[in-house]
């Protein structure tokens, strides 16, 4: 990275506490710069926005249709608003982005009504599913009305394809929709090998929320609708949920540089890697316990007691839960071998050296 | 701009569509570039949002809060949310932004009431708001709890800082808190050659949506807080609204990039010259009408008959009142004197040639 | 009435505030009597709700489907929310129930849009609808669905059956439906000597909030769907907006004891009639100003200066316009000749004597 | 009750479906006729909301404020929603009414969170609570603000006073407020022998849904705030929840009957005098599991294989979980004793003479 009179924060600090605490990769940037200068139309109407549609369809199948937004939780919130009726209700775990991570956004903004079911390594499956999916046709209850699973989850776990078909099947066989929050979709699917497609279109999902920014992008997600049916209105609830960019060329210009070529699945693999070579290098840190399967680009660990706190003064990561001393390292598009092999390197001593 | 195998569109081809139909000013990808590379804090935690902070009170005075959004419904949606109560009302002209042009999310996202009242020029005055400010205090009646002004207004009208000014003390007057749409604010400064204070707080205004995409950005607005007392939560309302940027240093940058020096002003005050020679132009063409005091970068305008619907094949630019024929025609940062004087001539062409 | 040791209240006094000052009709009382006793079904299920839907058809026709409520502001908020979607938005006049009286319950219950139109009368007429019903389509504007319409109005005044036909055509034109607030449908119909249906069904309107607390129920209205193509779900609307009674069968008693047979029509006819006399009575006394037409139950007058303040110390009425002095006059089923005719003297004698 | 040609049901025919199905206490009738007659304000303003508000500032203290409001739902709601902000969240067992039966009434009306902890009697612990009050001051969750709990519980069961003041004190030293859903609140007074404060103000809850429909009204609850600190403007909240009445004595009336002398906990002892001997006789018959506690007016059991199914075809009660068979049986302030034994007779035979 160039150093500029601009630049007002250190570009050589890395650390785990999120994907997006990473920039933004530098095709993206130039992508930006080659969709600027002169006028198009505004909130979609511009060939950058229509080149991402046929770039959607590529990657989803015919049917797709692409609703760039500005964010995660507003991809998340418009997916389900466009997807449920007043008296819906949509299942989830209770890890979910969108029931812990939003602020209510979904109650909030849309009135969705959740219904979490407790998952110990953030996934649906469909017996969770039947727990929370009755009351069908009866006024008292929500109507639930879709499922919303994450892949990757929260917990940095995958779905398979067929775990991820069986579920679409079982929720389809009650009538429910299949909502997808991908905000990493890009990092199951790098991590699994398999297009986009398999883990969204082919395995039954309706609606996915496409990320792009924890991919490398500034700030570009969309909803993607594979299946119109399950949806009503999405450009109307994108509008009125404040998730319509004016100059959506810039939006969608981030999105098909990711998408175009092969720059998404590269920079989740690059990510998934290193959270490999992280757990890794953890796991031979004599105390260190991996919690999760580290299967995406996330490692859950609980570290030696003390050892979180004073790492954290150097790198930053978040501690999951503060009862049990569990912490997430998070990699990305951007985290080097250097970032891992010095973040072990300095566990394994303050191990070591621990009073 | 130069040209880039990733360019989609004509870099040469401008209208007078909008001012959201330009792109980003140079300036404003160069700090982009500059934010990026290595890791910063998410959500707001980096060295730009913070110098943001700076920046806002350099331009607003000590007590200016600025909570940076996406777009200017988002901005908004989370003021009017923040300033008011479940059982709240605003007062607005009934060619407000908020009322027409937002797909009811005041409504529709934070249960806002809207009361409009009907003004020819776009602006509020203390009589207007007291046609809609009454009912207090009787539960019978959403209460009235805030105005809310546009300043320019959308009917290209500017206020003058005493009318501001005096609005304000009549809305405190009553009880009412003032939020400013400023998403041309720029350009109502520029105009009237004042700094932003003149026409937000010193005049008396709480809360401004304080604008950027328009003025240059790529997609940056914010929500400045004048008078903490206006709002409640104003961060918690922010991300409920889905209105949270994760890599928030990008859009930071962005707004300092336009409003650390005198970006703002210049590219304002190019985008008002090029709106009043295209008015000087048209109102010295036979058959047109000026209809709204041309004083900020907007020109409306009822055409020769027909010339509006044959101009638009090559130009962009809105018919306002398809009753009347009325056209908008917007001026923006890259608007070019030959943009104009090509307009002015094709017009005069076609309305000398018209059958 | 008899008087009784739980009696709090002088039953002997009367005024002109409002016909929900007056109290219930004994056939009213006599038919909850009747329905108590033993175990019924919860929630609907019971067989005066059953039958109230029998009546309801042979009132409004052989389509139309009855879902009890408590209150009218429920009634209204019910109906409007199962005739819209998110993105919806409805057309009122300035002085409608739902936009003024209600403290903006549908905005905030239920999201939806208002489109309130001047309208000096209190009407809605084609040419008012089409002020505010445009921009179909366009994802930036709340989409037009649906006018409500008042009958009688606000302001006590009436449509005409040819009127409400014209202008349900009209809105079914623009592929609008149509609500009608019928708190007063009784007063509107034995007003003009028609059938329930003359005014509803037969007009073309789709969905009825039918009034019985004003006719002389205890607290029991209903949302009537003549079209049901025109809602969406309205029993889980009204379970969701809280107005789902559990012991129902008490609501339906009292829609039942009102118009099984008559009783609907004589309240009616006898509160029109005292409005009738009210309005002569007034109009003969110098310094008097009938200011709307007398069509229903309610007049609204300006009184000779002072004269309102000084009667209002013994006769409970509303001062409509606090800035012209205008006041509202609302008789009821148990108003008596003598109560308008002392009324009336009390003024005459007041204006006379006036400093 | 006497027989009347407007009756149209059964008056001796009684089950075990729901204490709503029961009628009206006949001193509730008696009283809405003492409150007839004459004209009273409306909305509230009358004597008989007046002398309310002494009763239930007698019932639970001098700072007490009553809303008389028409059902569960409605109290439910409006309660919450005046102490809760748009960013809040509120703590309730996963049996919780406001989770499981309101059609998701709190998210879709009032945008509030709900954040249910699993709980196998239907009550709140300390450290139930603890599991979702946490992440308190950051905006990307929605901030628990309050804890709601019913008493009597959906399962039955009831907190003692020391449970109930235990919970409230860990409550408010979370910086929570308590809400008490007391739908069934006499129950669970009489059953323990204590006036309604002591499970409410000297408990320290601060807000109380006060149910009378179940404890023989017609159709009246409140909303009572005991700590007015904990609540912003319920006045206006009840208005735009549409739960205000306008000819509100006769919701007060019902109340007042109820609770100004000892008809609540004389009606409310009957129906768990029921339960109690109804709990006694079931177990009694080989192969009933009783499977919650029976503390106030309903019993939960598991009936022989196939019982439930042939005597509902009698009686009705609901299935609670159709995967074990488990039974809700509801006893009312008119459940005779014939009743019970005869449904514990017919038990006894079925269960024998079962195939």
């Amino acid at each position: 990275m160039t150093s500029s009179p601009l630049t007002r924060h250190d570009p050589a600090r890395r650390g785990f506490g999120s994907d997006n605490h990473a920039g933004v990769h530098p095709a993206v940037l130039e992508a930006l710069a080659a969709a600027n200068g002169g006028h198009v139309g505004a909130y979609g109407a511009d060939p950058y926005t229509e080149a991402l549609q046929d770039v959607a369809r590529r990657h989803f199948g015919a049917q797709a249709e692409c609703h760039p937004v500005f964010n995660g939780t507003g991809a998340n919130v418009v997916a389900l608003a466009a997807m449920t009726d007043r008296w819906d209700a949509v299942v989830c775990t209770d890890s979910a982005h969108v029931d812990v991570d939003e602020c209510g956004a979904p109650e909030k903004l849309a009135g969705v009504k959740l219904l979490p079911v407790p998952s110990s390594d953030g996934k649906l499956t469909p017996e969770l599913v039947d727990r929370r999916a009755h009351g069908f046709g009866v006024e008292h209850h929500a109507q639930p009305r879709a499922i919303t699973v994450s892949q990757s989850t929260e917990l940095g776990t995958l779905y398979t394809p067929d775990q991820l078909r069986a579920l679409c099947e079982h929720a389809h066989g009650l009538g429910l929709s299949v909502h997808l929050d991908g905000a990493r979709l890009a990092n199951a699917a790098a991590a699994l090998g398999v297009p986009l497609r398999a883990l969204t279109t082919d395995a039954g999902v309706d609606v996915v929320s496409w990320g792009g920014t924890k991919n490398g992008a500034l700030g570009a997600e969309a909803v993607v609708v594979l299946d119109p049916a399950a949806v009503r209105q999405p450009r109307f609830v994108r509008k009125l949920s404040a998730q319509l960019a004016s100059k959506m060329r810039f939006v969608s210009a981030q999105l098909l540089a990711l998408h175009e070529g092969e720059l998404w699945r590269e920079s989740a693999a690059h990510a998934n890697a290193a959270a490999r070579r992280l757990a890794d290098g953890l796991a031979a840190v004599p105390g260190v316990r991996i919690t999760q399967a580290v299967e995406a680009n996330a490692v859950f660990a609980v570290l030696p007691a003390g050892s979180a706190e004073r790492l954290q003064r150097r790198w930053p990561f978040h501690v999951w839960d503060g009862t049990t001393g569990e912490v997430r390292l998070m990699c990305s598009w951007d985290t080097a071998a250097e970032d891992v092999d010095a973040f072990v390197a300095a566990l394994r001593e303050d191990a070591a050296t621990a009073p």
